[in-house]
């Protein structure tokens, strides 16, 4: 095989393989929005099959030649030879699980979903543990395959932020416990906002209106966004054209859907600025989950709980909730940073919200470790949020199984959500150097913030590794010490500390 | 190869096959409903590659040499038979177009579609020619190949209807066009009824609870089958635990969505009554569609423009929309039962629809044979309505360009819908012979229409070829005098003839 027939051998590849992951995430969407509940088990099935041949096609010795012969010739230009990086890693990650047991474990997780969803309803944590223990004994198995020389836990960790790893997050994660402690406890002494204009009875049918000028707002092209709408808000994306969000709409108070649809629509935008010359290969799409959760909490909190961004929010969320005519941008910002310990992670507040993340990091630690049986793992669920949040849970519904990420096997991606926080803080640090960030949001424009961060972020989709991401965008290394700053200056000066 | 590999290879195929066919369904479906504008092409390639895998599953020699030994096996089951003969002849159909020729028409279907939306939009004729130019084309090489001793549009009907062809259409068409225009005419004559209490405001929140009343009162499974919105409505069924339909509101009249939804649960409820032994094999669906439209229209026309349905509407109808509530049953029936010649085929009258149909054959038989030129077919169709319903086509989106069928390369599919009006008219005589249908109609309670049509038609899945099935409903052959009697004497009795 020369050059020019490997590459073209990844061409190809890569083409099926494109249609493979396009059909699978349609399946799933289709899936968790509008499929009828007893399809689970027929979509299994098809999940399986189809993961199978993607094993086939993705671990083919011809590719896995063609990928060596492109990562040996120094003639090749820099996308081609990260592709043939990424999909040899892929390869070799899924040389190690042979296909049967590969399909199987597909199968696992598209019914272990069904059965969390059920089992969340009924607050039934035994449902669910069988399944749970299955799937942390297939990512120990998988971990130690992979990477024998280390931990199970640094291996998951890697593979969704690569070059992260234990030794990394537990001293970001101690640092958190000890400045964010004494801020919540801060808090919580003082006098809360005045929420009650945001809590009354706020119509679904105007809230769709507004999510479509919160969207108008963020400069999301619709013809290449849609919006649905699902229990749990996520957003998808099968190429920079087809992109989906979801929201969830809570009658009795807009913001909850109004901040999913910003988070989402910073997911999005991320997707949808990617550049055109990684379309139709597997760099087009975000860095890492740290990176893509740095953009969608970048402008659900940092933009979207600003102060002049409720100036610019404020004119629509009265053309569409009359009950909000009086109310001001001030009253609006700190009703909307409002911070308390409280029990769901994805309602959190901004401020307490990274504590909901270190606690689901600590347990996942301690389960990949062996340490935790997953037996023991709701106690200690229930132990670790009333030392660090003072709550305590009534039922698993609200503990324990209130997130879907394990059961699909998404065991190492919590951390993503609260380095994105981080990440996003240190981000914009570096942008109001740049730029005049606050000004234009005022007036409602983001044009100049998704710039900047279509510039230093998006457009390189996967083809910089998430340091290289961050370094683009700041200038320098990873300093977590901006996040605890940016917290303790907003929250001092909401509360008055 | 045994018998027994020869099964399991059979089974091996058919599992890879079905699930191809369920990506490929919900990509389709997402495309139609919830998909974003721009997502076409990309959906277009991944239909392209997916139909070529489909392809070489489907042509593999080894699947074809098993299903030879099972069909040569007297010992074989009827049901094991049943599917290596439709898995046989599929192979065939697939073995004579080489898969780059294939895949490349997948590409352009998917592409006519979008075309096709956007031209019928802007009643732009011209923008959707050459794409029906090239599929025309490739159905009459396809036709050559399949079997070049018959007419290219037979081999194309006996596709959708085992056993249908021109010998037999021509005559049932001549006789429809015979009865039913002086009928059409003597009504015309008539005064209309009153139809103004279902024109106004019906909100589509009211309509879309509505559609849910609806669907209970039919016995529609929601955990089997789920309802979305689309310009166009249709069913899709990806096994019988998964079934959608879609409708259309339309807020100034809410018996088009009505009828929409009975049609279509018509079409879910074949799906679902299918028997449990054929899930999993390509048995798991409709006969044919001409079998396909005589369930979906006996819902919608014969149940559900009768008066005693229109009696049991009443109430259901009164909770969603105060402005029914003095209206009576027979008022209601009058109404839904209003025939005059119209544009547009899918709103048409029952009286009226075959006609739209009957056109649509013409055109596709001259089109087919060659003696009408794709760009002479706005003309004829014009014409045709002129001539046939007495009325002018002002543009054409509201004439040939109306139907989605051409831009999927449905060529030979509209006569299933006059097909499954006649089949239907045959159906209710035979079932009135057997039970009471009308009494508990009357009452709301479908359940022993749907059990004697799922104990003739349903469970036989397409087990049975579209001839068996009618007669295992009727006892004997093919009688298309039933429709004509019926029409003739329902409309006399309405209009007083």
């Amino acid at each position: 095989m020369n050059l020019n027939e490997a590459i073209g051998r990844l061409n190809d590849a890569e083409r099926d393989l494109l249609a493979y992951s396009h059909a699978m995430g349609v399946l799933s969407v289709d899936g968790d929005t509008v499929a009828p509940k007893n399809s689970a088990e027929g979509r299994a099935q098809t999940m399986s099959v189809l993961s199978g041949f993607y094993h086939e096609i993705i671990t083919d010795p011809a590719l896995r030649e063609a990928c060596g012969i492109i990562l040996a010739a120094p003639e090749v230009d820099r996308v081609t030879r990260r592709r043939a990086e990424e999909r040899k890693e892929e390869s070799d990650d899924f040389f190690i699980t042979p296909k049967d047991e590969y399909m199987a474990y597909e199968a696992l997780v598209q019914e272990a979903g069904a059965v969390w969803h059920e089992a969340k309803g009924k607050s039934d944590w035994e449902a669910f543990r069988p399944y749970l223990e299955k799937i942390v004994d297939f990512n120990r198995r998988y971990a130690a395959r992979k990477d024998a020389s280390k931990a199970a836990y640094d291996v998951l960790l890697d593979n969704y932020e690569k070059g992260c790893s234990m030794a990394a997050l537990d001293p970001f994660f101690a640092d958190l416990r000890e400045k964010l402690t004494p801020l919540i406890a801060a808090v919580g002494q003082k006098p809360q906002p005045d929420t009650s204009f945001i809590t009354g009875r706020f119509p679904v049918e105007k809230q769709r209106i507004f999510s479509d000028k919160l969207m108008a707002l963020m400069g999301i092209n619709r013809d290449d966004c849609a919006i649905g709408e699902t229990e749990h808000p996520f957003t998808d994306s099968n190429n920079k054209h087809d992109v989906r969000i979801t929201t969830h709409y809570h009658e009795e108070d807009p913001t909850m859907s109004m901040y999913s649809v910003i988070h989402e629509g910073g997911h999005a935008l991320y997707e949808l600025g990617v550049g055109d010359e990684l379309q139709g290969t597997c760099l087009e799409g975000g860095s890492s989950t740290g990176i893509h959760e740095s953009q969608s909490r970048f402008y659900e909190n940092i933009i979207g709980r600003s102060l002049p961004f409720c100036e610019a929010l404020l004119p629509l969320m009265r053309d569409c909730f009359l009950q909000m005519r009086d109310v001001t941008a001030e009253q609006l910002w700190r009703a909307v940073n409002k911070a308390q310990p409280s029990l769901i992670r994805t309602e959190a507040d901004e401020l307490t919200y990274s504590m909901h993340v270190m606690i689901r990091y600590e347990l996942e630690k301690a389960m990949m470790s062996g340490e935790l049986a997953v037996q023991d793992v709701p106690g200690e669920w229930n132990r670790m949020y009333k030392t660090y949040l003072g709550i305590d849970v009534p039922d698993h519904r609200r503990g324990v199984l209130q997130d879907s990420h394990w059961s699909f096997g998404g065991i190492g991606y919590f951390p993503g959500y609260a380095l994105g926080n981080a990440y996003g803080a240190q981000m914009l640090r570096a942008m109001e150097r740049d730029i005049d960030v606050w000004g234009p949001v005022g007036r409602g424009d983001l044009s100049q913030v998704t710039a900047w961060l279509r510039e230093h972020v998006h457009r390189h989709g996967r083809l910089l590794l998430p340091a290289e991401i961050l370094r683009s965008a700041v200038g320098g290394p990873f300093d977590p010490s901006c996040y605890t700053d940016y917290l303790t200056k907003k929250y001092s000066e909401i509360y008055g500390l």
